[in-house]
């Protein structure tokens, strides 16, 4: 069942129904605009993650502001932006099983779509798919540059499933997907720099030994939010995928020079109980994941959220909230905390601007 | 957007879309027998939890063998139930929200509901709603023995808050909502017990302080699937409230002396890369929340699930999938695994037998 939206435009922030999913509007379009003004010497071009927004109505701000396209990692993620309007789709992973192709498949004749592959058998399947819709799908190579999950490794097995792709009548070879995901969240600056820069001389000769072989790699994809600076500033890449840039949350901020964002997601929260040194809110690991730790709390930094359980999330310290106040929280990681809530709540002003819904919300298949 | 059903009654397992969530019928309704045989000869009353199901099917089946009712710790999940045919419903938490309250208040007219308080001013605004909605509305002080989340201290503070409810002229006193829920997961056996008798002794003392001042606990609710033998043999309490038991997890199977029910909860997943020494599947912790740690793997010992990111699950080690292959995975924590998704898949011997919705996922409100 989908859950009513906790609010009504119009109405004041401190009246929207806990726990909600607010959105900072003015920090939202400050970080569209940034990201945008980052890249633009550059040349390369984004095509932001969707994984992060689930939504075509950013998708398509994103996009108004000079993103070529969107990345997602599910078929359902695709089928909701393409069903929301958005023109080009990379599903960033690979795509398996013949359903799902043959929904790829199927939004292929109202979307420019692409997919992801790094084994022989996955490329079979992916023909298949498209012989049977009566269309050719465009197929990147996924190679591993230190991420250890999916991926080939990069050179020779890269450039040899690319050359199945170019082969296979109902593909086309679109390039290499090389994304480094551990990178993001190291620490130390340099440590980054030096993940990415191994990543980048992989890339480099795999895209070489494709040319060698007559395959031109059309698109170079890869990168998020902690170190798309330096596949930007590579020549190596030629489309960023940042995802959280948009959003930002706790995990980001620990990191040392962190991405020059500001943070426009919050989840709304009300003190349900207020005993002897804690104060306890309406929002514990079912509103917030914990993959990344725990939120922090906007605007009160003597008060931290210390504990968690599937409804409740205990605050102690200094300067807690009264019972019935409600307070802003930053997630510890926002991708998941997203996919846990039906609407976007916007806000301006003190005041609710808008709703939009999170339309691949629980998109998994 | 709700997410379509993976699957059709009458398809095999292996063809049902992953992820998942599989209900092993013949396992679950082991459980449902187990446990209501288990709390027969005490006396004691189930009240089961439907934050762990959050499905009026499931409830109405656990009523079926015996149960009195069912807890919610949300609104949204007391309306779900209600709207789904349950007629007795105990919010074992706090309600703040005037709205939330309302809508609490608008539930009693087709249901039995009551609802939880710690403090004096939550209790004021509960007498405001009933008084609002033009009816009484039956109200538990929730008492802390040991878990430090809400709940006003055993003894003369909630005596106090039981005859504020009592001289309301909206309100009828219920009882005591005495949960530990930090003792579920202690590992030791003689640990569990050693709380649970001291929770025992202080919810025992506060019943009688109330019987003093001539007020009858009708209900004194509490334990969970961890403890609830040691609840149920105390005579103090009347109602026992275990959610897990109808699906247990990962994280149950690591106490010492689990509770003797057999898992029926499973992650469907499948193998979407397969790389040097690696397995990885298309259940990541969206898919499965990891709060209580990784999931396991049904029926591959050598096979471990080592990490996890958004839309990605690594296994290494022994007989590991094939490319395509689909394996059941134990989720770390039930209840927020359940919440990720719109639908159980029922399956018996290797066939989908049913579809239920997952009435309240996401309700968090």
């Amino acid at each position: 069942m989908l859950q009513p939206p906790p609010a009504e435009p119009g109405m004041r922030e401190e009246e929207v129904d806990t726990p909600a999913l607010l959105l900072d509007l003015d920090a939202f379009e400050h970080n569209l605009d940034a990201m945008a003004a980052l890249l633009a010497p550059t040349g390369t071009k984004l095509r932001a993650h969707a994984k992060t927004h689930k939504s075509p109505v950013i998708a398509l701000r994103q996009m108004a502001r000079g993103a070529v396209g969107q990345c997602v990692q599910k078929v359902a993620e695709a089928e909701a932006l393409a069903w929301g309007g958005v023109p080009d789709i990379l599903v960033s992973n690979e795509v398996i099983a013949p359903r799902k192709l043959a929904r790829l498949a199927a939004l292929a004749r109202i979307a420019k779509v692409a997919v992801c592959a790094d084994t022989e058998a996955g490329i079979a399947r992916i023909e298949q798919a498209a012989e049977a819709a009566g269309l050719r799908l465009t197929v990147l190579v996924e190679i591993d540059v230190g991420a250890v999950r999916c991926g080939v490794p990069p050179g020779p097995p890269a450039v040899a499933l690319a050359e199945r792709i170019a082969a296979s009548p109902h593909l086309i070879f679109g390039g290499l997907q090389s994304y480094h995901g551990k990178a993001q969240h190291r620490r130390a600056p340099e440590e980054r720099a030096a993940l990415i820069a191994g990543a980048a001389e992989d890339t480099r000769r795999t895209v070489e030994q494709c040319r060698q072989r007559g395959l031109a790699c059309a698109i170079v994809g890869g990168a998020g939010t902690g170190t798309f600076a330096h596949e930007a500033g590579s020549g190596v890449w030629t489309e960023i995928q940042a995802g959280s840039y948009i959003f930002m949350d706790a995990d980001y901020a620990r990191n040392a020079a962190p991405p020059p964002f500001r943070q426009s997601l919050f989840v709304l929260a009300q003190t349900m109980s207020v005993q002897a040194g804690r104060a306890v809110l309406d929002a514990g690991h079912k509103a917030l994941p914990l993959d990344s730790g725990f939120p922090l709390v906007e605007g009160r930094p003597g008060a931290a959220y210390v504990s968690a359980s599937d409804e409740h999330g205990t605050l102690t310290g200094e300067g807690l909230p009264a019972l019935g106040e409600k307070v802003r929280l930053i997630p510890g990681h926002c991708d998941p905390t997203v996919d846990r809530y039906d609407w976007y709540v916007g806000v301006r002003g003190g005041r609710v601007e808008c709703l939009w819904p999170v339309a691949a919300r629980g998109g998994m298949a």
